[in-house]
């Protein structure tokens, strides 16, 4: 079935191959490996044993997806549960994905991006070259993250909710200490670049933290806060696109790239949705 | 012609070979490549299809040079135009530069450095360990940026600047928009650890923005910055070297390493210049 | 003696392997290296000249070990002194260890971990992914770094100091300049996520470095510093947990993972030392 693959490739026992995978180069394909249909597999990829890989998907060279935890030198009885990755992703080179977690349909990733165990990725969710994510964590659907991104564990981040570089969301009040409070960012809200926010805070729904910011109280919705430590210094209503002169926030209503309302616009969106649906999503221009 | 070269190697067609090039081991090099005289590749590294590496130049293990942008999978048939990289490049293990970018003589990078594609940079260029170039930037000669710098896209960084680790050029000043305005920095500015600058800032010459800053307004030509946001603190020219006690700035009269003045000093380089350039580079010590 | 080995695998001259050792695919091994009793090399690993592993390691995949200090293309022959990797050793994948560096037993990394060369690494040290030592650096035992931790030439850090992600140690105190002067973390001292420490600064033991400090002046024991620039803020010793409403600090009497005490509590465990080493670790609760 696999008979697009390139040299020194290594493929283990009981691996499912699709309709029109291709393997590059120098891969090496453990055992119980699934490939569906129309995969591309760069050069020099390891996938672990079990991963799963759905259609359409590309995988960058030098990833390795579906690693294992080391918890002691060579043990590798007790495995995570495969790792599984939806449709149509586009994982670049050098990432590394673990086992024991799911992601979702339309996944994308940065280079050098490491994914740790435990974590639910949903659909749509891209993220940037460098980002760390620490497992253990649940991301919802069309959430982005930009490049060198780092989401401690216990982190909550609900559906479209965007990350900027260098942002990083923390989990023990007292560290070091067992007790972990993970952050928890609401749909449509916005980190913007080299923001810090403290364990257990509620970042609200449409509301934006500011660059550099260290945010050590909850962000209400709509509220824009910055500064060390953070304060209320604006309401996101209040803010133009310097370039346009237009209105910039809920940013919903004026940027769709990658999002569903991008061929119609953020209320005729809305308008085509249920009616409970339309609840969750209504909000004044 | 290629006689200098390791186990494992996949070479592609009418890949063009000068004098005394070494492979390693495990290397994949695509069709039309150029390794010109001398050109060292070390081991598992992939070099993409028409880049071209300049005499004296050195590839790290692991280094995917000329990566592909990929815009769907598998689609690599509107490929952007070819990497070119100049002579005595020193591109160390583990970075991923992009093809459709330029870069000149002397470039050095540390490790898992990303450089995306569009890019255009200079002679006797640095760039350090983890830093990730954004792609569509241009970039001058003789800057230095250090470890884990993040360069956004539209960013414009003139000759001679210095950027420390953890900083980072931002370009969009209503994310998430469709509307960047790139970071300008311009000649013998500095920007040190861990700042921020805010779309479309224009830093000027001879500047300092101290460790930490955020900066949210325009730096003048002398000035240091710090604080979140950023005020003057300081004229660079009111800063001595801890150590010696001598005055700091402007730093072309007290630093030399790796600069075109390194074996003369700047006044003297200066004084060999032509009148022109003469002008361009005339300062009050 | 290496029976145990994968495909593709290339093995120099004069390699030492001890019992049970285990060798992935793609593995390259050059000259004089030194595996020890049960060390499992997992996939595409390249362990430099003369490097020595210590037994019951695991070097994960991608991995480059004991890397050349690359001063002109292809000039090897002034190379470092060899890499010493302890005991117990779990080097996670995509990392590159420098030759010319000590590293002690029970030593942990992240992800594409970065460590140049000229660094002394005690035992029981974990650096997390993405992590950046520069080199020229006394590292002690018990020493815990998070995730993307920058540590810049001349630091100096003591046994049982916590640094948690995106932090800086700084070392230059008017960039650019040849006149270095590294941090000082006395033992005990915790710097949380986000904070640049100044060059030449002291952070004193059992204090803490709030989240986003940007420290410009010493810290002293027991204090909380935070803010840009960052002042006093409180004691340790008035912090509780927020979960247990317990005391937090000093951090040893309410954290013992992977300690020395871990089995049996601090008290206890000084208790137990002799009396030299009880003075050392003494201190009121």
């Amino acid at each position: 079935m696999l008979e697009n693959i390139g040299r020194h490739c290594i493929i283990g026992q009981n691996v499912e191959v699709g309709e029109n995978v291709k393997l590059g180069h120098n891969c090496i394909v453990e055992d119980d490996v699934k490939l569906k249909d129309n995969v591309f597999i760069d050069n020099n990829v390891i996938i672990r044993r079990g991963a799963e890989i759905g259609k359409n998907s590309y995988i960058g060279s030098n990833c390795i997806i579906g690693e294992y935890q080391i918890v002691t030198c060579g043990d590798r009885k007790n495995m995570l549960p495969h790792l599984t990755i939806g449709e149509n992703a586009l994982i670049r080179s050098g990432s590394i994905l673990y086992g024991g977690s799911s992601v979702g349909d339309n996944f994308q990733t940065g280079h050098q991006v490491t994914i740790r165990e435990s974590s639910s990725i949903g659909n749509h969710v891209s993220i940037g070259t460098l980002s760390d994510i620490q497992g253990h964590c649940v991301i919802g659907n069309y959430v982005n993250m930009h490049s060198n991104v780092h989401i401690g564990q216990e982190s909550l981040i609900d559906d479209y909710v965007w990350i900027f570089p260098y942002v990083v969301l923390t989990n023990d009040p007292t560290p070091p200490s067992d007790y972990l409070q993970g952050v928890h960012v609401y749909p449509f809200a916005i980190i913007a670049t080299g923001s810090v926010i403290l364990p257990g805070i509620q970042v609200a729904g449409d509301s934006l933290v500011a660059a550099g910011a260290v945010v050590t109280k909850n962000v209400q919705e709509f509220e824009v806060v910055g500064g060390n430590p953070a304060k209320k210094i604006s309401d996101v209503r209040n803010i133009r696109n310097k370039i346009t002169g237009e209105d910039a926030y809920p940013w919903r209503f004026h940027f769709s790239r990658r999002m569903p309302w991008e061929d119609m616009g953020y209320m005729e969106w809305v308008n085509s949705l249920g009616d409970d649906e339309k609840k969750l999503f209504s909000i004044k221009e």
